[in-house]
């Protein structure tokens, strides 16, 4: 599988059930929520200004999309987790199943990232990523066409200790 | 990696954190459970009798194992969840990271079973097991030698829908 498919299968309106384990002291968090992921064109303005930020040509990207999310957790009922990102690949001139990731947000720190991600013979995408005081890494795979999962864990910077593990099941309810 | 490096990482003691999500009514079970990972001699009268009750040579078997575990689950705080069972892979002649696994019960029913494993580039132990009534399965890899992550799907019996998508992060608590 390549990039440009994984993004294809991915678009989408999906219902999402997240556990996290907060290793440390063994706690355990419910996040149900609600995840659009939508296809943006390569010169949309919000794709543009991110490869150029990074000092990227735009037209290296590939199936740029936006993601935005929506839900609660168990941990604080009342308060509604939110949010919406954009997201550039930039496959890798000689292997389209590896290359960078672009994010206008981050998923471990809430700033821009830019992530490396490989596809494995067994069409999981695995995406590392380093920031200032963590680093997370994500495997995401499609169970069914319909059923999308998603390991992410949460690391300390030096990449040896895990702090968090979560895992979503993600149930498609539309297709774009 | 291969079957016997697989299992030499996983003996010891474990403590698990297990999240089952039972996607179509979308709720959440967290199960807290302690598991032990032990080695059998291949000539132990269980592996052997195993072995037996597939017509398999007792000699093709490799790295046996025993796993036990014990919890308790949030669904019924009450009930222990307790339970032991005897596992023992038969690599392909030709291929050391794909055969079968015999087990004398199985994950979704509890009656005898005979699963396919194989090993991917990315070191992921993935088990496929059919039972009569529904299907298993389960991605087992270690994000550092100390925890073990697991992925398992309860699929209907045709193998097309998923019934139950549940993830442990088993960290370890003693080396065997």
């Amino acid at each position: 599988m390549d990039l440009t498919e994984f993004v294809k299968l991915s678009l989408g309106r999906w219902r999402s059930q997240r556990s996290a384990h907060h290793l440390a002291f063994a706690h355990f968090e419910a996040v149900t929520s609600t995840i659009d992921i939508v296809s943006l064109a390569k010169d949309n303005p919000e794709v543009v200004n991110l490869c150029k930020s990074y000092q990227i040509d735009p037209q290296l990207a590939t199936s740029p999309f936006r993601m935005s999310w929506e839900g609660e957790s168990d941990w604080n009922e009342e308060e509604l987790i939110k949010g919406t990102t954009v997201l550039v690949p930039i496959p890798d001139a000689d292997n389209p199943t590896k290359g960078r990731l672009l994010r206008d947000q981050g998923y471990a720190e809430t700033i821009p990232s830019v992530g490396k991600y490989h596809i494995t013979e067994d069409s999981v995408f695995v995406l590392e990523t380093e920031y200032d005081r963590a680093a997370a890494e994500e495997r995401i795979w499609f169970a069914t066409p319909n059923l999308r999962l998603r390991v992410s864990l949460i690391k300390t910077s030096a990449g040896s200790g895990v702090v968090t593990a979560s895992f979503s099941s993600e149930i498609r309810s539309l297709k774009e």
